[in-house]
């Protein structure tokens, strides 16, 4: 998480990654505007922010207005005192766990508790000063905020998996109550298309990729960057981005990999779905299921 | 792989982990029958026979007359020249693959590949000579002969995992043009009602056997011996084994488990056997399916 330093009354806001480089960036732009206040004062007016370097979709992403304005009116929306909290990835989601964390800190929340999908949303919410416990702690959660790689407006259903933790994700995002995707217009398709990720056990990686031939899918291994080869997952297995083309049906496409054995978990997350919080240019729509 | 010496004209039949062992015991028998042979000859009549310390069952199942007669007669019947061949676990089947290592050195076959099922038989058929090859240069086989802690006489399916390797031997048993199961009649039931080993995503183990329970399955989390706490899979995953009482609709089962995320795999085998090969007192019984 980074950290942002507001100034309505002097219309100054500027962020850092670090707080001491918040201060510091803060201090010029109040210098440059004949602005008096201690560094106590600045302080006060430091939030905790998405960090971009910590999002998939990067500065450009975490900084779109709708993003954050759909990331907070998710937390604003449906986190309640007492909540156990299933908390994703995404760059509008990151905007939700920072303003649940904020509220805590601000006394307008208590007693919630965080599950984490994966290591990276576990770090983001630690950042935000979210209380966390382990999966294993809790069977139920009240609600899961998560983002998506594409959703429809016709069904409620989205693939997951970009960032390779959707086998974990699966797990929380079904022990929810709610389900709540976090994301904006742009994620919108119909039928989905996103090519689907496959996770598989590494030795069985070409038996699978024959047997997904069969049933209509291209499949792709999944390169890293920063690692020479493939990427491998938390639980080291490989990742096939499985391109089908248009789903038409989705239930009968998830079904398919299901009954391939070496396949581990799929991205295509049929019929969780309750809501989507939509961050829109000026407003935030919201989709019920 | 044991070693063991074989003289019939002098009714001698004696084994011991190691060849010099073998050797050594063989003198001591045929000394006191007044039998000269020399080290070489007695070497002559020396086959690898399964290791009963390799076999999960133990000395009494691996040197079960049923077993071996069964597990020989499958490996005679159905391995041909050329073939690319799964070979798994059990008492039985380790007769086969004993008997598959002994025609390949004895020249009654040529070209024979092996694709192991798991750690075990892969450690097996190394022992037994069998040129073996990753399950990654391969996508189909002629054949797989595997075990099964529980086998119908009604229904082309079998319930395996109780040497927790059941994702990968559910791989290698699919890939195969013939399933064979090689077994013996005590491993007969119907319906089948062997509790059903699920490997599951550790942090998951708790909210998976809540939704184990909603499908009418009690799971108990697999412990192991010889290492404190729970048995970990070759996959770095646990395993619940899942009592359903006796499984009437086992697609239906097979279904509902392969609806929680969380699961990586389960234990069914449905509608995946092609022949059951069953040593019995003094034949060997095929079923086709």
């Amino acid at each position: 998480m980074a950290k942002e330093f507001t100034d309505d009354d002097n219309d100054i806001q500027v962020w850092a990654e670090s707080e001491a480089d918040t201060i510091e960036t803060a201090r010029e732009e109040l210098d440059a505007a004949g602005v008096e206040m201690s560094d106590e004062e600045i302080r006060d007016h430091i939030e905790v922010i998405p960090s971009p370097n910590r999002i998939k979709s990067g500065a450009d992403g975490v900084f779109d207005a709708r993003r954050r304005r759909g990331g907070i009116r998710t937390a604003q929306d449906l986190i309640e005192d007492g909540m156990d909290v299933g908390l994703g990835t995404g760059s509008t989601t990151a905007w939700a766990v920072a303003e649940v964390g904020r509220m805590i800190r601000h006394g307008e929340l208590e007693d919630v508790r965080g599950v984490a999908t994966s290591l990276q949303s576990h770090e983001l919410a630690k950042e935000a000063g979210i209380p966390l416990v382990n999966l294993d702690a809790v069977t139920e959660l009240d609600v899961t905020i998560d983002g998506a790689d594409q959703y429809s407006e016709d069904e409620p259903t989205v693939i997951k998996g970009g960032g390779g933790a959707h086998a974990r994700e699966k797990v929380v995002d079904a022990m929810a109550d709610r389900l709540v995707i976090a994301t904006d217009e742009e994620k919108a398709t119909d039928p989905l298309d996103f090519p689907v990720p496959v996770e598989v056990m590494p030795d069985a990686r070409e038996v699978v990729s024959k047997d997904i031939r069969e049933v209509g899918g291209e499949p792709e291994l999944r390169m890293a960057v920063k690692k020479d080869g493939p990427v491998f997952t938390a639980n080291g297995n490989l990742v096939l981005d499985v391109d089908f083309g248009g789903l038409d049906d989705t239930a009968g496409t998830a079904r398919d990999l299901e009954k391939i054995p070496g396949i581990l978990e799929h991205g295509i997350f049929l019929d969780m779905v309750d809501t989507v919080y939509l961050g829109t240019e000026d407003d935030v729509d919201v989709l019920e299921f």
